[in-house]
């Protein structure tokens, strides 16, 4: 069923990862001779210069069909994902898998952001977590809804998300760690069906996007809060009610007052742009059996 | 001799805590009754709006004589740093103490970074660290040679830099260590002379800058070379000759090959402009006394 398999680097032009994962692995034909051909992209070329998230738009919300159908020329973003639609679409594309490298600034270490649309990327997540335990799979439910993303391009496919790692900034023990699960995600890839339902446990744990919670702004748009010290870097610990969970510019605290989660993103720089403080998930057991 | 006070952020746009910080002491009146009158600056305003460290030029190296009697209007830092000239200066303007509030993505926790133009900058600093014993202060050179820093306006003036923080990013811990140095600076600048004297100890220990560590980089100008795993997160520990420095893209590894020495701003986001992996330092002890 997968005939190419793509490693994306650069869709948000300001995680150094992938564009110079990429840019590596094609140097040193680490996958040259892979039973199914890999190739490499670099997708927000513009912004990846200028070490930006985007230049206009974030790409990784610019693949809705209106986008990739439309002529609207003034969006650089919008422009770019038609062309990358047309590498590597048109959408969707299910005969490539596609495995984007993305970095965030939390604390939420190696982590792999699944969608359900086919059963292979949770069996390839978990393949991964096999090899790699402290590996957190996600399991997001927006992009079901929205399919925005560059990932939305093929029912195959999946982003590793590593971090804390600053934006403008490699770091070796994380990129290491990015080719590693790289390596298990094709290795998986390239096994025969009977091969990989062995390879798999019974089930696995998944943290199933629920809730966002959005920051305070004053009149000018200007924070007016900030996440509470107690809750910074706690990424995957759990969150219940009444916990402090932002610290107000005049002095009060705001209490997390949901249903008990496992707080993600928390504190991602590049959250503050859709103004969202942190996202909570649920931790799920999923069957891998059919 | 110090007859105003004020405290800058968002010298660089991307580093949240001054920006912020300073909104909260204008809102709460901090400092409205202090016997030295303190007032606040946003620096980069237009950076500042779009999140980004700068829009045409750095504006903390935007404070040069030719930049400030030019009437080169293209850009934008350049116009910025005459408005503030203007508004702080005209440099040098000695009545006024400045405290410049910077953030770094590198782990060298809360610094001061003193210029030694004036005693009282780094008698300030000590101050502080008697307070706050885990306080660094780094004595840079480069400024005195180039002066081009929004310090450089008086000679009476320190930065704070706080880390590691992502850009784009505020961090509660960070920002009330931040607002307790402020505090313990104000505090100092209050005192009567001779309290001054004996609020000091005899001695202080500096991290002096004597070096800069380039990044490699290939034709097509990018880099080909990380800070190795081992370096990273360890400044203000000892580096000495032989031990491993940057991770190769080839996968050798460059070894350190100067003097011993404390190195700091390893792998900051800030210094890939400036195609600098790290700068080395040596540990001296300087008299307070004169």
């Amino acid at each position: 069923m997968i005939k190419k398999i793509t490693i994306v680097g650069g869709t948000h032009g300001n995680e150094l990862i992938g564009p110079y994962l990429i840019r590596k692995l094609e140097q040193d034909g680490s996958f040259s001779q892979s039973a199914i051909p890999v190739d490499y992209l670099l997708a927000n070329t513009a912004a990846y210069k200028e070490v930006r998230r985007f230049i206009d738009a974030d790409l990784n919300r610019s693949f809705t069909d209106d986008i990739l159908n439309g002529h609207d020329d003034s969006i650089y973003e919008h422009r770019r994902a038609r062309e990358i639609n047309r590498i590597l679409g048109p959408k969707p594309n299910n005969e490539r898998f596609i495995i984007d490298l993305h970095s965030t600034t939390t604390n939420m270490g190696m982590t792999l952001l699944v969608r359900d649309h086919a059963a292979f990327n949770l069996q390839a997540a978990a393949f991964v977590q096999q090899h790699m335990p402290a590996v957190k799979i996600i399991m997001s439910d927006r992009d079901n809804q929205l399919s925005c993303t560059l990932n939305s391009l093929s029912d195959y496919a999946l982003a590793i998300e590593v971090g804390p790692l600053p934006n403008g900034v490699l770091r070796h023990d994380q990129f290491a760690e990015t080719e590693a699960v790289i390596k298990h995600l094709i290795d998986f890839a390239l096994m025969p069906q009977e091969e990989q339902n062995t390879a798999l446990p019974e089930s696995v744990e998944i943290f199933k996007v629920t809730d966002r919670i959005l920051y305070p702004r004053d009149d000018e748009g200007e924070l007016t809060a900030m996440v509470h010290h107690s809750l910074q870097d706690k990424d995957f610990q759990e969150l219940k009610p009444g916990m402090a969970m932002l610290q107000n510019r005049d002095g009060t605290v705001t209490n997390y007052e949901g249903k008990s989660g496992y707080p993600i993103f928390i504190n991602e720089a590049a959250y503050y742009y859709e103004n969202t403080a942190l996202v909570i998930t649920n931790l799920e057991t999923v069957s891998l059996r059919s």
